[in-house]
């Protein structure tokens, strides 16, 4: 709002454009120019449409992109790209056209990309460079990409076939072994008083009726992994089983990933709320990659989901310098 | 119908009863008389809550009641005692009152026991006598009664918890272990090929589609089941291997229960659809709880949980000889 009259102009003459993060829980847009200088963000709730539908994903994707736009003050037609990274779209581009139709009456003029939310976070996380990069947040994938821009994705699978280490897997995994240890059949751990804390049970018998009477979405039930991370880190070791478990998935998923793109040496990175835990992931995944594929590195991410969404527009515009991403990131995260 | 002449004084003076089995996929009915004949019965869909919602649940109940009153033409004035196992209800008999609430209207003057579907499964296996039953069907539970009739649930955490061995644990599984082989992350199965074939699929990736576009109840999602011990049978050593974990988990259940109650020795048996694959499930686990608990006998059930349903009515009305039960299974069959 700041900005809105000391440089429309310049809007006008670099054409803007915007950036779009749809996660399972969340979804960040950001208006920018091409200098990375941002204008305008929003934070609106999920818009994939695996975990809340087409129809209610579309509805915040769109909800996200005019709060954005009012916020930076300007019309969709100064947006000339638009590149949206969402799971409702698979890494070989299929769904992409049912998104970018629904998008254009918002945005009548722009060139609208949609790409899949792991591509976005690969590009972020290696700045355009080749190498993997494993997402894990509500859900997980892995996503590797080679000089040549060809891609590999293992995982990915969602919550009923896969999500290894995901919010949603930590949690069910969390459920399934409090069950075990209530029944005697498993290891005792802490998590059977959190959870009863968690739900306000005296009987953790009760648990059923709090879990299945309301369907939770992917968000509710990935809202548990908190309670798992806090007690893995008071050193319950059914919980810290559940991290070395997940995270020994998503080394392998990254390892295939890797020699699916003879890709060696390899960059190695993450993104997703869930390495948030630090160690509790990141110890467990480093080890496992390294003894599967001892040439991969580890590395942090370099950039957000949503600088990888704003640097895959630029190139959408020829250009393919890097100087803007950390703009546009400090600009994100103000 | 062609006993509705003859013995409709009979009837009158014995007081009928009627069994309910209500499942995650079936709901089936019968009223019979004291003697064990079979006068009407009916076949409806699924009255567990957990699968299908509570409103769903009740119709399909009243349905299959209403059923099998009109087919054995008779009143439900005449019912004097009325069973119904269900999943809605907890082996405590918590939740019990809000069902019989509602069939008050249906069966004003009858005598209403609600009980947990695991219950009359346990009274049909074993005649009414004390040991363990692992019911295992859509879903999966175990339950052990001693001689003073005091019992003891282990499992039944159903889809988001437990439920091992289950005809949704076990497509939960295929679908997962498909997905690990087609990464190349797990051993390869043929349950990738009978996936593509089950949805009309030429790559496997697009499986994501076909589970996730509409929410699976748990009699859809179990509906694979029979897929996998085709592929098990045929010696597919991922999908032998999801039965063997089941099965073992089942037997760690079991021993557990019996354990509980110092029952020893102990006559377990089994219920449920998933018993049907034979030797794929009772072969490693009769080989497992005879590790757990050596002093357990592992026996074929001897009457049905609808026949457990009749037992426990007879049972309301103060009769204990079981000469009843032979008849009213043959008559239930037939």
């Amino acid at each position: 709002m700041v900005h809105k009259q000391h440089d429309t102009r310049s809007r006008n003459i670099d054409g803007l454009v915007l950036a779009v993060d749809a996660g399972a829980t969340h979804t960040r847009t950001a208006v920018a120019n091409i200098g990375g200088r941002v204008f305008g963000k929003s934070l609106v709730g999920p818009a994939n449409s695996y975990a809340v539908g087409e129809l209610r994903a579309l509805e915040n994707l769109e909800d996200g992109i005019w709060q954005a736009l009012r916020r930076a003050g300007v019309r969709a037609s100064q947006i000339s790209v638009a590149v949206i990274g969402t799971a409702g779209v698979d890494y070989d581009g299929s769904g992409a056209a049912r998104i970018t139709h629904s998008l254009r009456c918002e945005l009548p003029k722009t060139q609208i990309l949609v790409k899949a939310d792991a591509l976005i976070a690969l590009e972020g996380a290696l700045s355009g460079d080749p190498g993997v990069v494993i997402v894990c947040g509500t859900g997980s994938i892995v996503l590797g990409k080679d000089s040549s821009g060809k891609l590999a994705k293992v995982g990915g699978w969602g919550p009923l076939m896969g999500d290894e280490a995901s919010a949603q897997w930590v949690s069910r995994e969390a459920l399934r072994r409090a069950a075990l240890a209530a029944d005697g059949t498993g290891p005792a751990t802490s998590l059977v008083r959190c959870l009863l804390n968690r739900y306000k049970l005296h009987c953790f018998d009760r648990i059923i009726d709090a879990v299945y009477k309301h369907p939770m979405t992917p968000a509710e039930l990935g809202a548990l992994a908190p309670m798992v991370s806090s007690a893995a880190e008071q050193g319950d070791e059914v919980a810290r089983d559940i991290f070395r478990v997940g995270a020994e998935a998503l080394a392998s998923q990254a390892a295939q990933a890797a020699a699916r793109l003879e890709l060696e040496p390899v960059k190695v990175s993450y993104q997703g709320s869930m390495f948030h835990t630090g160690t509790l992931l990141l110890k467990p995944l480093r080890s496992r990659l390294h003894s599967l594929a001892p040439q991969a590195r580890l590395i942090a991410p370099a950039f957000s989901p949503l600088a990888g969404a704003f640097l895959l527009a630029l190139r959408a515009k020829g250009i393919n310098h890097l100087e803007s991403l950390d703009l546009f990131q400090r600009g994100c995260h103000a």
